[in-house]
């Protein structure tokens, strides 16, 4: 039941000439969306790097392209759990416009996470993080 | 069987503080794929968006990372179309590095589009297009 | 006298291999300060493009680094107006981290813009915005 | 007397909703030049990085921005060293359209960098690199 709902400002860098946001930069907002969970959950995304040493390497993401967002619009990355073991983390993403009449989802995504150590190798969550990332239902918007 | 490959060097700019490639400039990279293998098979892309009016927008989006590009490295970035019907083509691609030595795949992906008209509807692609985007069978690395 | 104040968060997209903002990033943060300068004054930048089909062309850009952005710094972006006319107009920037503990200025910089109309050729100012854009005194931080 | 050109493609991912290359990725390319010079004097800066652990930090950077460049355009990157000592290196830079046709230059600028050791404090380049930033003179196009 643990989503959380970040707001960004599409800037102008994040268009491109065919008046849309260039696609790949919904990654980013993912980003966006998947660090400010975490910190709605307590932790600093940084903290795990620069603390535990363990870093959260992505290895699979994906993104559909629903409606285009648009210059200067408000968007809400919402970010949730989608599956979770000590080995590994997907998160889900439902990006949509803050204005309710600006009608329906711009996109849904996904990305998948190995944690990695200082050593760059795959390593098992260490238990105190574990709670963090328990697996919540997928939330309806 | 028609694929293209197209090579690019990574830039300092595409790295993040985990020391490789960010994920989403893989997608970026894809482009960078797409449109060279456009322009192996006569079309530059440029050409149809101001010519015939036809952009390619984006619905679909997916990368899976395999091994980590770095800084400097030379990439090859394989493209290829792997579906394709008037109203829609889907691409593949696999990047790697140009070095032999430097081992496997770094990333697979492909991309779905459609195609939009001037006024940013879904329209058929124009006849003398078509074969540009003719499906070749997967081409193994 | 007016400025305007603008609170962005480091992405890790934004960073480099060096384990720090990568300094073409900074010049998108000045367009953030721009943009909510402009909004502050009861402008957005949109409504500029779209209604009264003026743009904002950079014809210039400068930065200083001064003290290094790290992923997750809250980072304030400082803009105002240097000088304007009604062809150009050149904002100054200061952006520094949002924790006061953090120490001193990130980076100052500067971009001088002229107006362009739908045509994209140099026009005046339509009589209207000039407003906004008058110079103010430079701030002291 | 030493300068170099590269040569890059403008990407769509560079381009912004005013049919134009966004103005902050002409840093991007600046680095893309500065690279490239090194590498046609021998250096891979990659090998700096890694192997003497030495960094070179912007510390200041401007562009000048006199012709749009546009996707798909192939520019050429010029660069120069443009002052040098041991602590301290400056670029300068002039990009263009690799189409004689197209017109004039697109923007010229500089880099300013100090150099910085694996503490990330300012220090002297070892002897041995110096030679590759050894001033020349400004070459006209």
């Amino acid at each position: 039941m643990h989503f959380h709902e970040a707001r960004l400002r599409v800037r102008y860098a994040e268009t491109d000439q065919m008046g849309v946001v260039y696609h790949a930069n919904y990654l980013v907002w993912m980003e966006v969306g998947r660090v400010e969970f975490c910190r709605s959950r307590g932790l600093r995304y940084r903290d795990l790097e620069t603390g535990a040493q363990v870093r959260l390497a992505v290895v699979e993401a994906n993104c559909r392209y629903l409606t285009p967002a648009r210059y200067d619009d408000e968007v809400i990355v919402k970010a949730w759990v989608e599956e979770a073991h000590p080995r590994m983390v997907r998160f889900g993403y439902e990006m949509r416009n803050a204005d309710p009449e600006a009608g329906p989802v711009l996109a849904t995504g996904h990305t998948k996470h190995i944690f990695l150590g200082a050593d760059m190798k795959p390593r098992k969550l260490p238990e105190a993080y574990r709670s963090i990332f328990s697996v919540g239902p997928r939330v309806d918007p």
